[in-house]
């Protein structure tokens, strides 16, 4: 497994308010959360801040994208009480074939925080016009 | 423009029900937009009906998707009012290097319909720890 073949892509923009206050430097939990994950996933996933996945509503929010794997969008993440789940559903989704973790397996951040999912490029290329028939 | 350079994912499976009646097939908005599509992209742009994007409760749901670009998911289109402006926005997609649109060309269903993006993986390759400074 090379690092560039799997990577979690990370908002860091997006901002949790707190009621009452002004807006401050550490409403912001993307930030934390890279850093976290790049402690403990460093030379086996690359962990990436971007700027925007236009979720904007459900921080933090992070990407799951691999080679010829379908690509996960989850929200509502926290960087405290979800990091280890992060981190075993990172290295189960690399270790698997097509990105498609079992229900079973999938933590309960991931299962309640799915924003969305999208095919791997593969799926046009090889068959352009015929339904897919994989499991979510 | 190779075409499978870049795609169109569309949700098939997500039904639009009717309250006051049994749900029907005619309820699935998705197999009809594919094939309006396919009919007004053939040669362009691979139009691809998939089984789900996790999304669900925006049909219909799609993703624009091609090579070094980013990835864009739009929901709540319908496939008689929109089925112009999904075209338009996919061939300016298909012109444009990265794929995103300036915002002033986006049609009003895919400003009001974003649902996500996601970086092109060369973002995770070429530069795996730095923020990125791309406009959303």
């Amino acid at each position: 497994m090379s690092e560039s073949e799997v990577a979690i892509f990370v908002c860091v923009s997006c901002r949790r308010p707190v009621e009452g206050r002004d807006a401050r430097e550490d409403d912001l939990p993307g930030p934390p959360l890279v850093a976290a994950l790049q402690a403990r996933l460093a030379g086996e996933i690359s962990v990436v801040p971007v700027e925007c996945l236009a979720v904007c509503k459900r921080p933090c929010t992070l990407v799951l994208a691999g080679s010829s794997r379908w690509t996960y969008l989850i929200g509502d993440l926290d960087s405290d009480r979800d990091l280890e789940e992060i981190v075993e559903a990172a290295r189960s989704y690399a270790a698997s074939g097509n990105g498609i973790l079992p229900w079973r397996e999938r933590p309960a951040s991931f299962r309640k925080g799915v924003i969305a999912r999208v095919p791997p490029r593969a799926t046009a290329a090889a068959n352009p016009a015929a339904p897919e028939g994989l499991p979510s």
